[in-house]
């Protein structure tokens, strides 16, 4: 039997870390680090980063916006930073943000979510602008195979507030009320005391009060951009999640891979013992 | 000189068609076309659709999502696809649907928008769930090398009215609100008389007045999903569009695709024939 993406998420913050490492080959950091901008040089750079996370962490996010522009061999490369890390035993988030409708929506979930596939990976980041139902392909593999899906709920950039804090019916904003259908639908399958395997991206910079945010039940993890080099400190985090601090993976990225070659294992072992007092 | 797409999108309509051309190889077309469910399979379908494409109309739309699960592979064959179309002479708008903020972002629009990368298209689809300004990226290479950027801006499915019926301000709603940040960045890059090459997403089924929609300046193209199989005939055009008809680009998939590799090409010229009387 499967475990269900969710609980692998929380034995993943229990036994490793909360950090979670992004797998993000800028074209800047490939300078940095001495590698060619090319498909070789992301696939190199992921799987170092992969081989230095290994030890210490539980999940990985490679972002898929800096393989895409070396097309198909970029898209090989990702599928071997992908393959590497699951063999390593890490969990690995696709942050790849997709968004679309019924099958085409479908499509995008069986690349990423499907068994067996070439980009295979443990859950993958959705973008909601569609509407939580157009996800409903993506809901439905997750559920099927034990994979998770994070929906972009509230993120942190100044620009989002024109789509995200728009009030639905004259209340709720747009954020909130993502969360509340994604939550309906976690409530209707998942197993009493678990974590739903449905999770939600929200920036730790963002101000929940701001975004209309409250707590939400059943517990689903919550994937949060903006630690490190973006802002916030892992002792802000009771502060900034109150109640739902427990179920964050701090996702970091810059404050770890701008440690080079040489440095990212012990940049990795830093960040994560930052970390190390919130675990639930 | 670089000819604005916007431009290009003008002439193709005026002297080919209004008919966008849907790439669409979904996994029962496949079958319905005696084609494998895999990377050769999307390949064949792709080639076949601009071989009967390329006499006819000038612009096509390649599903990106429906190459995605074969993964490197599926990409290789989506580049074939598009360099085939564009070796054809015609304009290719690749319905990706990115979004994301900052050097992400910008990463996608490399992928699809700059002269020279394996997947260059002419225009890309994008998400602007995280606000028009997370699009600059994609904004600033398209007006940089000719190419286009049509932003979501209101799609027909119901689930859709969570996001972008939403009022921002109290009276707008999102989409317009979309409408009019794109404009304006419009109204300060385009030529006086020309159409802006930043266009927008409206399904040929969405009822404007329900989704807060009015006219917009200056012209930009629209790309309107919904028209044959999903529902909107071409007579339609003026009644559901207003003013804004003759910005138009009219998507069609299914209603052209399940005539199969024999009568795809008669299909184009009898869809393309029916919006014969709308040319601006």
């Amino acid at each position: 039997m499967t475990v269900p993406f969710g609980e692998r998420v929380r034995a993943a913050i229990d036994t490793r870390s909360r950090l979670c490492v992004g797998i993000d080959p800028h074209a800047s950091l490939l300078a940095e680090w001495g590698l060619d901008t090319s498909a070789a040089g992301v696939r190199e750079f992921g799987l170092r980063v992969v081989d230095a996370a290994a030890d210490t962490v539980g999940v990985v996010k490679p972002q898929v916006s800096f393989f895409e522009p070396y097309g198909s061999q970029g898209y090989a490369a990702l599928e071997d930073v992908i393959r590497a890390a699951r063999d390593a035993g890490l969990l690995v988030i696709a942050d790849a943000k997709r968004g679309d409708i019924g099958s085409t929506m479908a499509a995008y979930a069986a690349a990423w979510l499907t068994p067996g596939s070439p980009l295979e990976a443990d859950a993958m980041t959705a973008n909601p602008f569609l509407g939580t139902g157009a996800l409903d392909g993506a809901f439905t593999l997750a559920e099927a195979h034990g994979k998770g899906v994070f929906v972009l709920a509230a993120t942190s950039n100044p620009d989002a507030a024109t789509s995200q804090r728009a009030t639905v019916d004259g209340s709720r904003t747009v954020s909130a009320q993502i969360i509340r259908e994604v939550s309906e639908r976690n409530a209707r399958t998942t197993t009493e005391g678990e974590w739903a395997s449905l999770g939600f991206v929200i920036g730790a910079t963002v101000d929940w009060e701001d975004a209309g945010l409250t707590g939400f039940a059943p517990p689903a993890p919550i994937l949060g951009p903006g630690f490190g080099f973006q802002g916030a400190d892992p002792s802000d985090l009771d502060e900034r999640f109150g109640e739902a601090a427990p179920l964050v993976l701090a996702a970091e990225s810059r404050s770890i891979l701008s440690a080079g070659p040489e440095g990212v294992r012990e940049a990795i072992i830093r960040r994560a013992a930052a970390y190390g007092d919130v675990h639930v």
